[in-house]
């Protein structure tokens, strides 16, 4: 038996995952439950926080790790809770609150990609690294980034799936993201492909030209980042990608191509293999990372930093 | 007399700014040099630095805020340097070793647009924020950005300048950006405006349609920024928006188009005109940002934050 023991819930939206340990090689259990109405869907999840209580011991620090938007900031007084989101009667649900009331532990609290991130930072591919970035691409496209060895955020959590980005020549797809057509995630993520190739992502065969354009947005991101918070290293997991891993050197590719040989680095140049490649988690990046959550509010860095004077946003 | 001085060196491609005091209310003296030879213009600079503090006393520290690209990572072997600028005598300088070695006091070191940001955070239009962004608009794009009070940096500083952006419908005239033709500032900067209407970007009348295609790019610089790093405020500063004030509420319109409601917070709705906005100090940003960075560097964190780590870049 380890000597504490952790609890994480990451909130999908199907889908959420229960996990005690206090690491990827030391899982106590797990246990996935449907994503439904809220009071029966925090209901079931604390149920099950209790019944590993009761039988492994009590936890030391809850992660939870959700689908946005989330408000973050800890001094607004909507913080904790889920703000609009597209998912009806979720909107304005303060999951942080729910735990927190219900056991008297310390709840940590971040978006479901902030949280894959601190698990590569801790047990994955970014061990050991203070600044790099970790992209999701499955039904959407979210990017998690740590800066400093602490999660990135203003007001807001970052939201970079929904960047525009340059188009790759002669392609002229309007994209299906509801805000912005044509933004990364509009692109490039699952329901993207889908709509675009009327089949499923998973399956789209190598030489689809859809993928030249995935990828044409990617490297579009990658770019963005390398000029703005110049990770040192650049994850990218999800369902798209962790099926189709020859979009990693186009990817790659369509980078240096759009940097054009601006940063004369040993992390662009020689060093690009590494630079941008598969989170070291895989598939467990979601699940470990609201643990890995958990380990970072006992540690006394698990709740998001906020800015000190940011004006309450009105989310509910 | 004040109780403490500063010394603030603003290292400029075509001239070099020194400064004394203590703050925009308590200039001492202030001596514009030309930028030439590297050894010439530091021992000039060094020379007015020695005679002030034989008139004035002398001073608690020293920023120096230079142009770029620099190495500001504290554990780099060329920490403190010039990296490869098309000013070919000025690649590899020692900029904050030249300085340490002659002066016995601290010396702050980082980039003229961080500078600037960090002045206005001490004395201009962000203060009491913990997030924000400077951007300056002049003979470069420049971006500088504090995240939760510090710097932002990851393996470099940022070069926001030259990410890549959607065009304005219609327009596709190629950029003069010699990395990346149409990044934003083969787009928007001075030179680029210049290029494009044969005249000069101060005097070029408001009604002219190359604006159109300037504030375009400026707004989806904005776009990238909000879904990034979320900073609470966006200050736009240099030549270009000084003498061009009418590109304010255009920005504003192209970012809010952009986003299109997909951020739902006071910051970009009904806050739009106080979120996008010229700098509080105008042209004074610049020299008070190596001043602010000398005052910083006394505080104890003027030296840039740095990743733990990074491998060195080969700058020289």
């Amino acid at each position: 038996m380890p000597s504490a023991i952790f609890a994480g819930v990451e909130m999908g939206g199907t889908k959420c995952v229960c996990i005690l340990g206090s690491g990827p090689n030391d899982i106590l259990a797990q246990e996935v439950l449907p994503t439904g109405d809220p009071a029966a869907t925090l209901g079931a999840i604390a149920q099950v926080l209790e019944r590993w209580q009761a039988s492994f011991g009590k936890c030391k620090a809850i992660g939870v790790a959700s689908f946005g938007p989330l408000d973050l900031r800890r001094e607004s007084r909507s913080y904790g809770r889920i703000g609009t989101t597209p998912k009806e009667r979720w909107t304005g649900v303060d999951l942080a609150g729910s735990f927190a009331k219900r056991f008297a532990v310390p709840v940590g609290f971040t978006t479901d990609v902030i949280g894959a991130a601190l698990a590569e930072g801790r047990w994955g591919a970014a061990q050991g690294l203070s600044d790099y970035a970790y992209i999701t691409v499955g039904t959407g496209v979210g990017v998690g980034m740590v800066s400093a060895g602490r999660p990135l955020l203003g007001f807001h959590h970052p939201e970079l799936g929904h960047v525009r980005v340059v188009r790759s020549p002669g392609d002229d797809w309007p994209g299906n993201c509801r805000f912005h057509g044509d933004c990364v995630e509009g692109l490039a993520a699952g329901p993207a492909i889908e709509a675009r190739s009327g089949g499923s992502a998973v399956d789209l065969p190598e030489n689809s030209p859809i993928w030249q354009t995935v990828a044409h947005a990617l490297g579009q991101l990658a770019h963005i980042l390398v000029v703005s918070v110049a990770p040192q290293r650049i994850l990218i997991g999800g369902g798209v990608l962790s099926a189709q891993p020859h979009l990693f050197p186009r990817i790659r590719s369509y980078f240096a191509t759009s940097l054009n040989g601006y940063l004369d680095t040993p992390e662009v140049t020689s060093g690009l293999e590494q630079y941008i490649g598969p989170p070291g988690l895989g598939t467990r990046a979601g699940p470990l990372g609201a643990l890995a959550l958990a380990l970072d509010t006992d540690a006394g860095h698990g709740a998001a930093a906020s800015p000190t004077s940011a004006k309450p946003v009105r989310y509910v």
